[in-house]
């Protein structure tokens, strides 16, 4: 079910992406390739999915949200472009690949990162990704500026970077993790939402609701897998967390409880989707497949 | 006249931008702290004033360009962030105090310059700031993602680092520098001409042409400072782009024709603004100044 439905929302990115990625001219050939590589990577989509699943929860067309599921992918990209650099997470391999300052150089890798990023404010209001009307349209690039910014992701980041080596407790560690993973997860689930234009304000607090939950299951469910899953699985070095002595929910929880607390939240984000109907039921596999997944 | 209005528009612009760097928590101070510092920093605001007599200059009042001005000026300021990065310029010194980087460190300041990246779009929307028509304003927001993404000012960027050493000619120099920071500069005269909610048009392209001339005048002159001038008045050390072996225009055309090519580029811009009133005086003396400015 997911399997199928994940499929097709990565063609549809992916197709959408693609388009992005044309050099205006030989002199930036080089950049381009960058962001290229750094998006057009195999990256499972989750937060497009996230984004096409919610406008379709809504009973809006998938398609209508192209231009929010291309937005939050680039920011996803350049985020972790920027934290794979020497400086932050240091790290080499990446889905597999040479990451992107190791593939191109630092240097190119930071500005690659910087490009995404405006690309992304450009992906959501082009017209030939994104037609619904200006006030909706606003609403969206003030969400996603928002959440991608030093209240949201980056912020995240800056807190997961000030947390190495300390003993955060889980409400400390639950704060890092809604601003670092949560607040892109939760803005992709809302920028689809808008792009259906039929989005009621108690139907945004339910698909908040559930987005918090996932997002923070999301992230338990990977701290588990770091401790669980093998490097050609995971496509990165197995226990890189651990390794870091970085802030993990087994480490805090223990493995069994973490476990448990991923399980939970799952609930949490299925029962916040009750008022939907059928139409939501790619958001539900999601939340089932989230705990569930092995990589 | 000039130093009048650009003392106002500093003030102004200051006073928006302050209300910007308010940690939402404890947890991210720090990396507020480090925008705040990377921003807040006696910097001389070119970019915000073209903004405010753009909007001027049509007829609106310069308060209708306090988002465009933070936007500008944010996107401007991370830029030299993550300019002066080891792996990218590698500068410790920025208008005579510490670079982000060595005032904080090399992970905060990335994180640092891609806040304000995001910040610089909620500024251009914040409703305390902009108030224009829903269409304009996703316009602005249109412009501004292209003029600081990679077709636009990161793109300069990454023909800047490719150009080092190389022997460029005038055209590839030209072309560099329009993405570099002509970009930006055109795009500050954009948004406060948009911000003033009378743009036509040709006033438009008008502005758009004083736009690119004054950019290449603008950098012209910083060539032409950096073989000139000390290193205490320019805040930055002299002859660093000699040193870096940089393509500059001195050591293109000469420095006496230096010095022609940015008169004639000033008289390019005063050419662009005759269809336009007193109004445009702030914008007609800031082409004399930039040729005029000894750092």
């Amino acid at each position: 079910m997911i399997a199928a439905y994940s499929a097709t929302s990565q063609a549809r990115v992916n197709a959408a992406l693609d388009t992005l990625f044309t050099p205006p001219s030989p002199e930036l050939a080089r950049l381009y390739d960058a962001m290229r590589y750094s998006v057009m990577n195999g990256g499972k989509r989750v937060r497009p999915l996230l984004a096409y699943a919610a406008c379709e929860a809504l009973g809006g067309k998938a398609e209508q949200a192209n231009g929010a599921a291309c937005a939050v992918e680039l920011i996803h990209a350049y985020s972790l472009v920027h934290d794979d650099l020497p400086a932050m997470d240091d790290d080499d391999l990446r889905r597999g690949q040479p990451t992107t300052h190791k593939k191109f150089d630092e240097a190119c890798a930071i500005l690659a990162g910087d490009g995404l990023q405006s690309l992304a404010f450009s992906a959501l209001l082009d017209p030939r990704l994104s037609t619904s009307d200006a006030e909706i349209r606003l609403q969206m690039v003030s969400a996603l500026a928002l959440a991608a910014g030093p209240a949201g992701m980056v912020g995240g980041q800056a807190i997961d970077l000030g947390s190495v080596g300390l003993k955060l407790d889980q409400k400390a560690l639950e704060y890092m993790h809604r601003h670092k993973t949560g607040a892109l997860i939760e803005v992709s689930v809302k920028l689809g939402a808008l792009a259906s234009g039929r989005a009621e304000k108690d139907e945004l607090k339910s698909l908040q609701t559930y987005a918090q939950a996932i997002g923070l299951a999301f992230q338990v469910q990977d701290d588990i897998l770091d401790v669980e899953s093998d490097t050609e699985t995971l496509g990165k070095r197995q226990g890189a967390d651990i390794a870091r002595d970085k802030p993990t929910y087994p480490a805090l929880l223990g493995l069994d409880a973490a476990k448990v607390y991923a399980l939970e939240l799952r609930d949490q984000a299925l029962h916040a989707l009750r008022p939907f109907d059928a139409a939501a039921e790619p958001l539900r596999d999601l939340a089932r497949y989230i705990v569930e997944r092995r990589s």
